[in-house]
């Protein structure tokens, strides 16, 4: 292959139900690795809060049962292995998972290279759902419960060989998001999320959800110039289904690669971390084209305001 | 229909050729407004520039042959017909055409109601391409020369029973743009586009042109919870190609309509302006989940700056 490339595999995840042990679920994670290794893969992305089942949609009164899901330490004692096999192999991971700093509680991805050593960490920012018992939903979203805004912004890291970003699950439908990455020259934004194929709520068509899923890595891939790497955590998961289709998205916004079941599953792209470069320096030259004066509106406010026009 | 429905005929142009005279483009839009009419339509969505030929393609010295692209007043003589058909019919409708306002210059659109009055003035913000002559090219992009940035902001009018935003061609790749319209709101984005089918400097897959295009304003409709009637266009305008795909889009994302072909086509979708309403009482509810503090960089900086992972 020409150019900068990195070759990335999704490893998306079949349900993790509240009864398996971590062990359970780190192994089936080496074994994606291995997988991964074996197909060529530089890094391996697996999906957000990859290491429980996707406790928010359960209110939990228990502090303990609570902190369960949570990892005190990284790498812990349970996820050693993950961090051994990527020094075995010579293969970096992405891992999310809810992290416990001391009171705090943030639902987090690390990106770990290939010497086994953790070289960013993300902080989920936009955090869907809810705070209170809401029993008269399907299930619970909790995640403005269970976790605080994450407070390290929206870094890009020099690594890897390339310009790395990470957003998680609600993040990737924000364009705000992706553009901070952008704004940084990102070349790859790695995501993992866990969304429901239905809506708790309200009834919404299954296929609009996916279509959303996709459409939003999609545009953000594009208007940024960067590969996304999405992957979920998919099936049916103690009682709830998860729509999977994680996909490998090119700058071009186009879908390079698309899981096809609702289970452990790799899929892997090539890469080319230069394939964006002409995006950047035409259409989206941003220095160029650019308007910040006229964007104001998307910082001073979050909620909206009454029309404007006269 | 239930709700608050607005039904939006996108009036799709083939080429005007630079030879041709004010009237005849003039008829053929009038024409499309009886057909509209017809149809059922409340409003008539028009191109950008849908006046003249997309004359930013060549280089012009002569001051009074570029005047003549303009319109140096609206209603004019030559477009007063389209004002009265509108008063006759009942029928309103969005123009695109290039302002002379004194000495300055501007990339417009305007609405106009069914009562033939003038509601609502958009100025081009994000003016793509470049300000000097650059032979090289297969044809120039000179709207950065003929052209000041608009300096009337992104508004959205409350008008016609809904609350109505425009954008103009390449805005529509901007997230920025449609953001600043669903901060206020929106629910109908009006957009008229002349984008070429081949890159002017560089080969560039033709059907990612068009991907790229439908991808910006489904992702900008989905969003923002908005519906968007993006209009082009098309055809072999004298020597170029122009790619037409013209498109309504649901607040879903879904494409409702979709011109398929590249000369003056009618596609019409009945848009029910609360349709956007669960999305943006959802998953993009902006006061509960927006995170402007996390956004400073959008306004910081127009270019890309370093990455700021450590």
């Amino acid at each position: 292959m020409a150019g900068r490339v990195l070759t990335v595999g999704g490893a998306q995840m079949g349900p993790v139900a509240r009864s398996d042990g971590r062990a359970r679920t780190v192994g089936r994670m080496v074994d994606l690795m291995r997988r991964a290794h074996a197909r060529g893969c530089d890094l391996v992305v697996f999906p957000e809060l990859a290491l429980t089942a996707f406790f928010p949609r359960w209110f939990i009164e228990d502090p303990d049962e609570l902190d369960g899901f949570y990892e005190f330490s990284m790498p812990g004692a349970e996820t050693r292995p993950l961090f051994d096999t990527a020094r075995e192999l010579g293969v970096g991971f992405h891992l999310g998972y809810a992290e416990a700093d001391g009171e705090r509680r943030f639902n987090t991805a690390i990106l770990v290279d290939k010497a086994g050593g953790i070289v960013a960490k993300y902080r989920k920012i936009h955090l869907p759902g809810h705070a209170g018992h809401e029993p008269e939903r399907a299930f619970q979203h909790l995640e403005k419960r269970y976790f605080e805004v994450g407070d390290l912004g929206f870094p890009v890291w020099e690594t890897m060989g390339g310009k790395i970003g990470m957003l998680i699950c609600n993040d990737r439908r924000w364009p705000e998001a992706f553009r901070v990455l952008g704004l940084q020259g990102v070349e790859l934004v790695l995501i993992g999320y866990n969304t429901p194929t239905f809506n708790g709520q309200t009834f919404e068509p299954p296929h609009l959800r996916v279509h959303h899923n996709l459409l939003s890595m999609q545009a953000g891939a594009y208007q940024n110039g960067a590969w996304v790497c999405g992957v979920a955590k998919a099936g049916l998961e103690d009682g709830v289904r998860m729509m999977g289709s994680s996909a490998i998205v090119t700058p071009n916004g186009e879908v390079a690669a698309q899981a096809v079941t609702l289970d452990d599953e790799l899929i892997v792209a090539d890469c080319d971390l230069d394939a964006g470069a002409a995006i950047k320096a035409g259409v989206f030259d941003f220095a160029a084209h650019r308007r910040p004066e006229h964007y104001g509106l998307i910082v001073e406010t979050a909620g909206a305001v009454p029309p404007r026009g006269t």
